[in-house]
C-alpha cells in the first residue's frame, strides 16, 4: 500500500482565506487540520488542529497558563473572535520546521513516521510537481494498518 | 464554560494494557489520543494519536525518511505488528515535556491554549485529588467555541 492508494480528496484553504471560516471548516467537517495551498494546488503549509488554535488563541497565554487564566469565562468562550476579519496569512504562525507532505510512493511506514516526526494527524500527498493529489489521514493510516 | 462542562467520559488504559489493544481502542473509537491511568485515576501520561504511531514506528525510521524508505512495502504494512506481545509500558515514549491536564475550571482558552503547547487535540480534566474526571477534544472545544 502506498500514499496514492490511501490519498482522499481533502479540502483546502488559501492563505487569503477568511480565518474564521477556516476554523469553522476544520470544525464542521471534524477535519483533523487543514492544507493551506497556493494557486497552483501546492501545499504551502499543513496545520494540524491544535495549530488552528494557535491562529486564534493570544499570543500572550500561549506560552503562559497563569496568563490565559487571568481573561474571565466570558471572554475566555469567545477567543475564536479573534480571528474575525483576518485572513489565513495574518493569523499563521512562523514554519521552518519539515512540513507533512509525501510522495505518492511514501509507504505506510514512511507515512507513519512522518506523521509520528511532524506531529501531525494528517499528510498532504503530492505529485512529482509537488502539486496537491489528495491527503491521508491519521485515522485511515491506523485503520489500514489494523485491517479495520 | 469550563473544563468541567466540556468533559466527557473517555476510555483509558494503564501502563500494563497491551500495546496493541490501546493501539485498536484508538481507531475502532475514532479516538484523537489515549488516556494512561494509574491504579488511581490519576493521568500518567497522554499521548495524542501521531505519538500513539511513536510506540510501532521503528527508532531508527523515525527521525530518518531515508531509513523509513529503505523498508520495502509488504513490510511497512504491517509496522504495527511491532506492538504485538508489548505493554503500553514497554513502549511508552519518553516524556518529560507538560502534560495536557487542565483543571476542572479551566475556561475554553486556557484549554485552548494548553492544546496549543502541547500540541494534543485531547485534554485530561482532574479533580483536585488529580483523579480523571473526563476529557476535552479539540473537535468539542472549536463546536463550543464556534457554537455549532
Amino acid at each position: 500500500m502506498r500514499a496514492r492508494d490511501l490519498a482522499v480528496e481533502f479540502p483546502t484553504v488559501t492563505l487569503d482565506s477568511p480565518a474564521l471560516e477556516a476554523a469553522k471548516l476544520l470544525a464542521e467537517q471534524d477535519l483533523p487540520g487543514l492544507i493551506i495551498v497556493d494557486d497552483d494546488s501546492r501545499p504551502l503549509s499543513i496545520l494540524p488542529g491544535t495549530q488552528v488554535l494557535r491562529l486564534a488563541v493570544p499570543p500572550y497565554c500561549q506560552d503562559d497558563p497563569a496568563l490565559a487564566r487571568v481573561v474571565d469565562e466570558a471572554h475566555a468562550d469567545l477567543f475564536l473572535r479573534r480571528l474575525g476579519g483576518k485572513t489565513v496569512r495574518q493569523c499563521l504562525p512562523e514554519q521552518s520546521r519539515e512540513l507533512p507532505v509525501a510522495d505518492r510512493k511514501a509507504t505506510v511506514l514512511e507515512l507513519a513516521a512522518l506523521m509520528a516526526r511532524t506531529r501531525s494527524p494528517l499528510a498532504a500527498v503530492v505529485d512529482g510537481d509537488g502539486r496537491l493529489v489528495g491527503a491521508v489521514t491519521l485515522q485511515s493510516l491506523m485503520d489500514h494498518a489494523l485491517e479495520l
